[in-house]
Formats: C-alpha cells, structure tokens, sequence
C-alpha cells in the first residue's frame, strides 16, 4: 500500500474487467475499490447485458422444450406463457448470480462503491453515492465502464412499443409481432429468442447479413432456421423514421424505411449500435480523450496513453465479449503490479446465445479466401449423430475448416444446441497445434455431440484423399 | 477381391466394432458382409444396450427435467409418468438409429445377413437365416459379436420380477421399489435412472464400491446423489439367494445376503457380469479358443491366434466402450487390408450416463498415488459458475489432476450435467501435451459449463503457490 493514495487500484465498473482486475490485484496483497453506478439490492448490481439476456433465453428455452417434451410425454402441452413466469426466474438468477460476485469480491476484501465516478485529475476522482459525495485517490486506475446503447437524435423511445434491450426485462406483456432495428449480437439473441416463442419477428439492418463476422455459412443457417419460425430480414434497409401509432385502443410501432417499406409491430426493439459508457466519467480531466464512439485506445498492456490509468471491456472496443473482458481486467492488474503474465491464448471462441445458439473459433472461410489460403472443409449434422438423434435436434451442425496441406485446424463454426460448449474441444486443438489427425485418431464418449468433430475430420479426408486423387490424374 | 473366397471379410456382429470394420473394408474397395443375429423390422438391429439405454435414460432426464421446469414456469408438475409414454419414446430413436445405421452399411454396399453364424472352419461359416442355411468362406474375419448378460446357476428369472438389463425395454409398468444386483456401469445406469423417476432403489455388489475403476471422490459424490434420492446402498455383501414371493396379489423379488439381511423390492435387476457371446460361433472348429468368460485375446493389430480372424469389441474385453470398440474395428479392417493407420489415441475418455452422468480421461488420484506420482487436483463446482447458476444445476463438479513439478495435466474426472461432452476438452489438453497454464491463459464462452476448466485450474494454481511457499519456509 502506497501512503500516498487512499487506493492501489479502484475499478471504475464492476462488469467482468473491472470485477477481475480487483479480485487479481486483491489476490496480490493490493488496496482496492470497485465503483459501480448502478444499484441494486444485495450489492453489485450485474450488468444489465450477459446475464439477463442468458437466462431469459435459458428460460425461454426451458418454455420451448417443455412443449416439445409434452408432446413427446403424451401430454397437452401448454400453449400460453406470460412474461411475468419468464421473467421471475430471470431475476431469481441475476439475484443469486450478483450475491456470488459481491461475496467473492468482498472475500477479497475488495471495496465495492455504489455511485458514480468523476476525474477530478488523474489520480483522483469523485464519487456521488446516495450518502453524498466522497474524493478517492489512486495509485492506479482500471476504467472498465462497459457500453450503452446509442440512439440517434430524432428516434424517440416511449420504453414501452418502442424500447432499448435493457427495457425487455420491463415488458409487461409479450408483443404479438416484433421488430427489430439493427442485427447485432443484441438484437439477433432477442430476435431469435421471440422467434422461439412464436411471435412474428422482422429484422432491419442497414448491412447485407446479420452477424457479418460469422462464417457465411453459418449465417445462412441462421437466417434459414429464422425463416422457418415465421421471421423476416429487410436487410440493406435504412430506417427513415420510428413512430409510434394508435390502433383503436392498442399503441403500435410504425418503422418507415428509406425504401418506401412500412413495417408495423406491437414491440419495436432498437439495438443499432452501442456506445462506451464514459459521460460521466470527464475524462478530459484525467488527461484522457475517448474517440467518437466513446471507445479508449490501450495498448498491449490494456494500458491508456496515461500510464497509470488501464481501460478493458467493452469500453477498448473489440472483442466486447465477457469472457475476454474479463482476462482483460486480470492482464491489466498483473501488468500493474509488475506480475508476469502470459497473453491471452490466440484463440478465442465467439458465442452467439441466439435460439439456436451459435459459436466459432479461429478464421472463417470468407477470411480464408481473401488472405488465399488454401483450405477444405468438413461438415456434421447432429441428424447423422446417435446424440442429435436421441435428442432430437435434426439442425444443428459443426463445421471444420482445415489447411489443404498443412492440414493444421484453422477455424470451428458451429450453430445448435450445446456449440458453446462444443466449441472448446476445436479450441483446444488449434491452440495447441493439433491437426486433421488429431479428430481421426481420437476416441469420443458415445453418444456425444462431440463426435461431430470426427464426423467432419472424415469428411474432410475424404475429400482431401479425392484431391490428392484429382492432382494425381491431372499430373 | 478374391477370386477364392465369397468374401474379402465377413464382420460377425453389427454392434460399433462390426460396423465400422466392414465400412472401413468396404471404402477400401472389398467385399465385405455382416451376420447379424438378431432380427429387427427395418433391418440391422441395434445391440440392445448402448442406445436403448441412452435413450431410457434421456426420455427420464425428459420426464425429471419437465418436471422441474413446470415449476420454474409456474404450472402443476404432472407426478406420474408411464413407462408405455418412456419406452415409446426410446422404440421411436432405436427405429430411426437402426435405418441411419442400416442406410449408411449398404450405402457402402456392405451385405447384411441376419442370422446366427458358426464357424466350419478357419474360411468358412455356415449361417442360419428365416430362409434356410447358407455356407460362405472369406479371407479374413471380424469377431464383433459383443457379450452377454451371465446368470450363475440357481438364479432363476421370470422376466417380469427378476429380469436382465434387456428387460427393462419389456416392462409393463413402474416399480415403486426395485432392487439391482451389480453396481457396474449398466447397473448403476439403470439404478440412478430409476431413482430421478422417485423409485426406491437399493444396489448390492460384492465389492465395496460400485463403479470402482472410477476416481474415488467421483463415487461419493453419485453414492452421496443417489442417497439423497431415497437410495440405499448394500456392499461387500454376497447374494445367496434371488427368489420370488407373493405378497396378497402382488408379486416381489427377495434377495438374501449372506450377511442375513432381507431386501424385498417390486422388481430386481440383475446385472453382475457379462461374458462373451461366443456360444453359438464354435470357435474351436477355427481354432479359437476363448477364455472362461468368453472373451478372446488378440494382440496390439485386434488379430487373434489365428492370424486372418481378427476380433474387436466387448468380446476382447476391456475397455468395452462403444466409442473404442467402433475405433478398434476401424483398425483392425486397416490392419487386414495393409492400411497405414496410427493408433487410438491414448486417452480414451469413459462416459457413464448415469443421472447425473460421469466422464473421465487419464488417471485417478488413487492410480497416482500408487504409482507415487506426485500431483495436485482443482475442483470447480457447477454452482460456482454463471452457467450452473442459469441452469440450476448446482451438484455438478469438475476435478482436473495436475502433476506437481511438471503441471501436466494428469486426469479429469466430472460429475454432472453434460459432462460427457465437457470432457474432450480436457482429453485435448492431455493428448496435445497441454499443460495448467493452458486453462489459465485460455477464453472460455461465458457462461458455459467449460468454465469449470478455468475455475479448477486457478485452484490448482492457488494450492501450486501455497505449497512453494511452504517449500520455502520449510527450507
């Protein structure tokens, strides 16, 4: 502890950066504080983005399933569910989920600050709580403040037909059509999700595909399986005006589009784009300055152009997924407190929590083909699989990409139940080097959805052998 | 093919090790017929165990789980289920497997024989089938013909009150209480199957723990499970005699143990050893001979003493995993044929499906320390994770064993939801040569169960610190 300063290290957000960063420089014997703005009974309060969204789709899926098992019981199966069910065991989950994370970092003897955080200088800030307002110093800082949505001037948000993704854990009723503005991660999760209940969804993107920097592949089938449950895509579509109609008694959305479309839907989701979280903080005061999205440029060490200030999360930009952030926060405090650490692995896996759910690891075939790397890939279906049968999900499917001659694993795509998970044996493999051969060679439990990766590693050998074969004759 | 014999190979049996044998001869161009025993509309029957138990088992996990999720969702669980609506459910997944397996030998254009094969001589078998009996030779042959259930003398089944694990499929109603005799895996696959449905099981085995090949901590914590399911375990104890009694109309099972306890239970299992299911093969007109259960010895190619038989399978004994007999009989037709092919990979992982099912790769702790390996382990429990929170499973752990001076990782052993797919991502660490700072530099999904890997590798991490510092001070 430096006598200098009241704190080592105070985290401004308790996100998974900020939360990490303070448990990692805890652990190292360091005084620490964590402010969070937000409030919520039982202490940390959890970002209203990762978890929530999880488990309402969790408890949507648990909606969905249960139909489907009902019917495979000989039962009738309920038609209805109101939010009001989904929602309670969202809020059961966030509860006990914030519990865990103020017990872990109070075990870590970690100061956790309801309120809200101003430079004063670099090395000072103030914080409004709702007992006043305190002036802390630090030896260091870890910004780690997250984003929030960004709405152009002129749309207007009643929170009720037109709403934000954080407003979706305040319906008070499941819409009958939805719209959704802009297919993002966000807004392709809530699409899919609603989609699942059975409500008419249309998607708007200004791009040509949702999710663009999924395997294209994968995108197909996402938007296929979309399709299929009733959903619409205007893509390439600019949004002209948002506004809200009466409808005899019933409010409804009105989206105009630039070319000429009218889209009309109970529940108008805007999920177009996000922004660092970084008003409050006045920067300028700390000697900081944030680009036009609001995003803090670091460098390897998650370190600002200040030397003593870090930033991670979602506020650094790219990748913006919490399980990076949170490595983030734990690189920045070890970097801090002089601790060697090793970077993070090369390969990091991008889960989708959309119904189905979708995940990929290293490069996609689109990325490929531009860098000319020569490849051949390998599919599965969970419908040629003991398990996918068992279970029943005919759609799912994993894809391998592999070096044509190398045959080194250069990417893993998957979309279906479980991928997220599935996604860290392809992980495992590129990171440490494995090749086709590793797949071919190896034993998995039967009847698993892993097996998917023999299943493409033989798909690919097969036509590997065929190519061979082809260059053969052609010589 | 030769000109000598009808067939490059002949596969008697179509469990994973025939069929995977006669498809790998087949792509490489032989002719190749499999001799199935059993007779099942549709064609190649599947084995009565792998998938009809897996199946019993998800239509369970369906019932248990709908369950729990009426409650989530806030409607009256329904507390009955019939075994009609479960075993329909399982005769639905046994038709589809048994058409794609079907599908994909004669895609290949392998022969499907049903009937009983016996050897005439090292060349040739004589088959009986519904049309009558036919003789063919072939130049090689594949031994796949798995095992069978044992009953010593004096143990009389009814099929009704006291049955095989094959008669489960042929029960007419539920037992409120049951009885199994052998805690081996398909033992205790029935018996914690039937305790998730609220029967009241009691599991008898001679030896002192049932699953014994499994690390011990992975025992007490399904013996802890299976308790807390109204389970009662009976070990060390020898059964000296299994009778039947009328109780009013009703009929029961009664089990004596030479320990003078009674148990008397609506139906009993009988599952204590199997043997090979050579009877009807006369192996000594081959010039085979197996040994007292049946099984066959072959050597690191799957060949036999007679060089162009070659067996694969239950039938050679350990590990009698669906997963590593398919991969034997892959390598055994290579073998035959002079395909290059490399070994099965070293680390085969064993998946229980229990509920909750278990898997692991490498050693025990228990094989460790005998062989005086110095080591540390790392748990992570699913209730500590963001995933077991969502999900509400919150008895799942994760153990991972890592040698203490190398850091290698030794084993992994789970407990728990969905831990038959987790474990490759361990197996891929282990046979890559990875060691403990690939889990603590690697980016899992959040949330996803995975996470365990991390969770139980910072434990190791921590315990690896504590002991050098103890090292330390003790110097």
């Amino acid at each position: 502890m430096n006598a200098d300063f009241d704190y080592d290290l105070i985290c401004i957000g308790s996100g998974p950066a900020g939360q990490r960063g303070a448990i990692q420089a805890a652990k190292l014997g360091k005084k620490v504080a964590v402010i969070e703005k937000r409030r919520c009974v039982g202490g940390v309060c959890l970002e209203t983005g990762t978890i929530p969204s999880k488990t309402f789709r969790e408890a949507i899926n648990t909606f969905v399933s249960h139909q489907q098992q009902s019917k495979g019981l000989g039962f009738t199966p309920r038609t209805k569910v109101d939010i009001t069910t989904l929602l309670s065991r969202v809020n059961r989950v966030i509860q006990e989920e914030s519990e865990i994370q103020q017990d872990q970092l109070q075990r870590n003897d970690v100061n956790i600050i309801l309120g809200t955080a101003t430079f004063k200088n670099a090395h000072k800030i103030e914080v409004k709580t709702d007992e006043g307002v305190q002036t802390l110093s630090s030896k260091y800082f870890l910004i780690a403040v997250g984003t929030q949505p960004s709405v152009p001037k002129g749309i207007q948000l009643d929170n009720e037909t037109i709403i934000l993704s954080d407003g979706i854990l305040d319906l008070n009723s499941l819409p009958r059509t939805m719209a959704v503005v802009g297919a993002g991660v966000v807004g392709m999760e809530y699409a899919t999700m609603f989609a699942a209940l059975g409500i008419q969804v249309t998607v708007i993107d200004k791009r040509d595909k949702p999710l663009g920097f999924l395997d294209h592949e994968i995108i197909d089938e996402l938007m296929y399986q979309m399709r299929d449950k009733r959903g619409t895509f205007r893509l390439g579509e600019e949004v002209t005006h948002l506004g809200i109609i009466e409808n005899g008694k019933k409010k409804q959305g009105l989206i105009q589009l630039e070319s000429g479309k009218h889209i009309i839907a109970d529940l108008i989701l805007y999920s177009a784009g996000r922004v660092g979280a970084i008003e409050q903080l006045k920067l300028k005061q700390a000697g900081l300055k944030a680009d036009s999205r609001g995003r803090l440029k670091v460098d390897n060490s998650y370190r600002t152009s200040v030397k003593h200030i870090y930033a991670a999360g979602d506020v650094i930009g790219f990748p913006s997924l919490a399980a990076t952030s949170a490595t983030q926060g734990r690189l920045a405090a070890c970097h801090m407190f002089g601790v060697k650490s090793k970077p993070m692995g090369e390969y990091f896996p991008f889960g989708i929590y959309s119904i189905p759910e979708i995940s990929m690891v290293g490069a996609t075939e689109e990325e490929l083909t531009r860098a000319k790397i020569p490849y051949e890939t390998g599919i599965a279906r969970y419908r040629e699989i003991a398990r996918g049968q068992i279970m029943g999900d005919n759609t799912g499917l994993l894809k391998i990409i592999v070096h044509r001659e190398t045959e080194k694993l250069l990417g893993v795509h998957a979309i279906g139940t479980g991928v997220t998970e599935l996604i860290h044996v392809g992980q495992a493999v590129m990171q440490l080097n494995g090749k086709l051969d590793y797949f071919m060679q190896t034993v998995f439990n039967y009847p698993t959805l892993a097996e998917c990766y023999k299943v493409a590693a033989l798909n690919v050998s097969n036509k590997l052998q065929y190519s061979s074969l082809a260059k053969a004759i052609a010589v």
